[in-house]
């Protein structure tokens, strides 16, 4: 067989893989915006049918086959050529694959169901030890996930590795260090500032007044609606189907006009990542998730909230966007904005209030809740932390870092469908997304000083075609400090978030 | 292994193609419902794949071994057992997959793409020629597809065993004569009468309105919209992925209010067909089309036809349903309807006027439209009729059964889609529909006599009590005639139907 034609039948398989998940995205989007109630038992059947499905298909003989003889013709070309990634990727995944038995799976599956039914009630009770033996089972299963991964100095590395490849518990410790300690200052200084006024992002909001400026909003940053839809949910997200089909959700609470608003320009910032992904990397490994089972363009959790992070805080939530852009809000809201200006709009978008709910933190405290749950689920893997004594650790460090005493679990510990759904390792990703996003705009403003002014005149398509060309346009090919590196000239970096942050808060 | 174990690891497999089957359902209504125009691509890949997934897990060994142990265990059960129906009809599908090679599904996928673009064309311009080499190949792969399922007296009977199995090519032409002598008369009868007052059907009818009442329509006919919902496409249909998730759409022009309304009652029927089958059969063969590669809980193409042609036409196009009715419907275009009164209405849209389309066809006419086609299926089938006088075949038979002389290709031949995405075959199951629709509706009034007093109330719930307990909880347990033996005492006859156009249309 010729290079070509081994490569060519390595694809075939894959494609079909992606085609699957694809597919299993399709009904779980369609679950949570328009699928009846009672769909819910037999869509759960379905989607779990496609995963194992692609699993199999991408564990089969022919896969096997077709890679082995794959491997062999591509020795000659370049470390980073796609061809040689797509092969190294593939077989990286069939590995893993190989090495979790079907019947932990069926565990993990089966926990999940259990799990998230007793975290609902605990939540609605504000109860932990509803969900605590729930929470003491997944913990065993994840560690249990973790061996048949693989690690060496921490069982969470393991764990980390499905989301955001390179990181381990130890990375993560090293990050968060310099983070805290650059973050604490800019906190102290943002906190002692008079609060300013906001009283009118709670006012009479209606939904179509919403859903209008969001689709402009969405366009104006360059999301192509001729492939993709902005349509309702109560938990907003971002799902493809390929590039051609990048869906985005928000949701549109009546009396707080800032969720909808900076959560449509999150999502269209995800929306955008996988609408910019190279065509020609359609239905193959560079726009799959091979590990995860997931079929996604992005090349890491991390990487992926970097670019909506990107779109929601350095631009929508920037000085100079509501400069330009507040009097056409004003326009869908004449009763509700009339009396406020363009800068004290600014300021209420950007004021600092730490709170117990992490989905509702400012740009400030944010990470602190990240650190938080990380720095659990860290001891949580290792056994340090007992799952009893965890609402205790959560209550001390809230008290700790944010001066703040957490009324009840479901404010605490209770609050996230994370560990319900049997994730562990993810969180560190939304941190990630923050620094890597800040460390990309900073070095963007600094190869190219055109962008400043194209942005502050309203025309987001340079920064975009910026970004599509260095991140979106390479799928899964690069790792996220391979891109950072190529970019930035450096790994990830906490220098440039901070300073982005004091400049913003504590200047 | 016991009986149960072994059927339960045959359920096992056949849970997951329909499963699969589902997911490809639900990929399609997205597609004709939500997906923005740039997802086409990719998600024809992505259920082509789905359907060669289910396919193949359908012949993979697992099955076949299952299959012959649950074979050995249902020996002692009773003929129409459904445990021994489900594993006679994996049986009959398993062999029959088998017998196709997957090079022929393959020119025929390949085929289907470029005939329905060539047939888009040929019809735009309204030139026959443009898509006669596409028919013509066409024939030839069904020819062979046929020969492939095999067949002993005409090789239509293949293709009409996929949707209507147990009807030929022979059995037709008997059914077609008796309709043909029948309809003849009561057509005559029928165009000699004046033309009713129609004008008001063309009124501006806003479709939020047509929709309003659309779906307080389904609900009076008994449709549960907590497992189903109603949207809106250019062609209507309903699908199910599941009976938990039954749903329908239909379209709305703006100014011909029957075709929401008699096109909503019809989906209403269909959907009611699926959201009736016993929950037990959720995901096993009698809810699964294994030889059509389709989840349909429906025990043949024709028998779901007959549900949605009997609340269609038996019920919501009844004198007595608006003499009921009517003033809901004014309520809701007070303006458009508001000097018309209840006889008026229903004499509207019970109007007898032959024409060239058959989705536009009135109830006395229809049949002689699916006639016409099944002829020509047939002399395709067997060579009798050379692609290239089609359209003179064609337009011969509508001047001598409708007195109409055919203007152009686009009003004749060219105006289904079912030839170019190579389904032949399916036609006769629209007359067969109607047909046993109205067995079934003689029957029940028959059996039933309360039933009409029900229906005259506006209380539609006993005569779907009555359809659930003898037609749709039994999903594809057994087959359209053992039904209608078990519930009329014959098998399909069309003297009722006749008996029913005639005291609707010619007396």
């Amino acid at each position: 067989m010729t290079q070509q034609a081994s490569l060519a039948a390595l694809q075939e398989r894959i494609a079909a893989v992606n085609d699957v998940l694809n597919a299993a995205s399709v009904l779980t989007w369609d679950s949570r915006t328009m699928m009846p109630a009672g769909g819910a038992e037999t869509r759960g059947h379905q989607i779990a049918t496609l995963t194992r499905l692609a699993r199999d298909t991408l564990l089969a003989p022919e896969t096997e086959r077709a890679l082995e003889v794959a491997e062999r013709a591509i020795t000659d070309l370049a470390e980073d050529a796609a061809e040689r990634r797509i092969v190294k990727q593939t077989r990286h995944a069939v590995d893993h694959h190989k090495r979790i038995p079907a019947l932990l799976i069926q565990e993990r599956a089966a926990l999940r169901t259990v799990a998230q039914a007793a975290w609902i009630e605990a939540r609605s009770k504000s109860d932990f030890s509803i969900f605590s033996s729930y929470l003491a089972r997944t913990v065993e299963l994840s560690r249990a996930y973790a061996d048949c991964i693989g690690w060496s100095e921490h069982p969470y590395d393991a764990m980390v590795s499905i989301y955001e490849p390179g990181e381990t518990a130890a990375s993560l410790k090293a990050l968060f260090s310099e983070l805290r300690s650059g973050l604490l200052p800019i906190l102290d200084i943002a906190r002692s500032r008079p609060e300013p006024r906001s009283d009118f992002l709670f006012r009479d909001y209606p939904e179509e007044g919403q859903r209008a400026f969001g689709l402009k909003l969405a366009e104006k940053l360059g999301y192509d609606f001729q492939r993709g839809r902005l349509d309702t949910t109560v938990h907003p997200f971002e799902v493809s189907f390929t590039r051609n089909d990048v869906r985005i959700t928000t949701r549109y609470n009546r009396n707080y006009l800032p969720a909808s608003l900076f959560g449509t320009a999150h999502e269209t910032g995800h929306g955008l990542y996988e609408q910019g992904v190279d065509p020609a990397y359609t239905r193959t490994t560079l726009a799959t998730d091979l590990v995860g089972l997931y079929a996604v363009g992005g090349t890491s959790f991390g990487a992926h909230e970097s670019q909506s992070r990107l779109w929601e805080n350095h631009i929508v939530r920037s000085r100079g966007f509501w400069e330009r852009h507040f009097p056409e809000l004003q326009k869908h809201f004449p009763d509700q904005l009339g009396d406020v200006s363009a800068e004290e709009f600014y300021r209420a978008v950007t004021r600092v209030e730490p709170g117990f709910i992490r989905v509702e933190a400012d740009e400030l405290t944010y990470d602190f809740h990240i650190m938080l749950r990380v720095d659990i689920e860290c001891a949580l893997m290792d056994g340090s932390l007992p799952v009893g004594e965890l609402p205790e650790a959560w209550n001390a460090v809230i008290r700790r870092d944010l001066d703040l005493v957490v009324p009840d679990d479901a404010h605490g510990v209770l609050q996230d469908v994370h560990w319900s759904t049997g994730y562990i390792g993810s969180f560190p990703t939304y941190t990630i997304g923050n620094v890597m996003g800040a460390q990309m705009m900073d070095a963007l403003r600094m190869q190219k000083p055109s962008l400043d002014a194209a942005i502050e005149a309203g025309e987001y398509s340079a920064l975009a075609e910026e970004l599509r060309s260095r991140i979106w346009q390479h799928g899964r090919r690069f790792m996220r400090d391979e891109l950072l590196e190529r970019e930035t000239g450096r790994r990830l970096d906490p220098a440039p978030y901070l300073a982005y942050l004091r400049g913003k808060y504590a200047l």
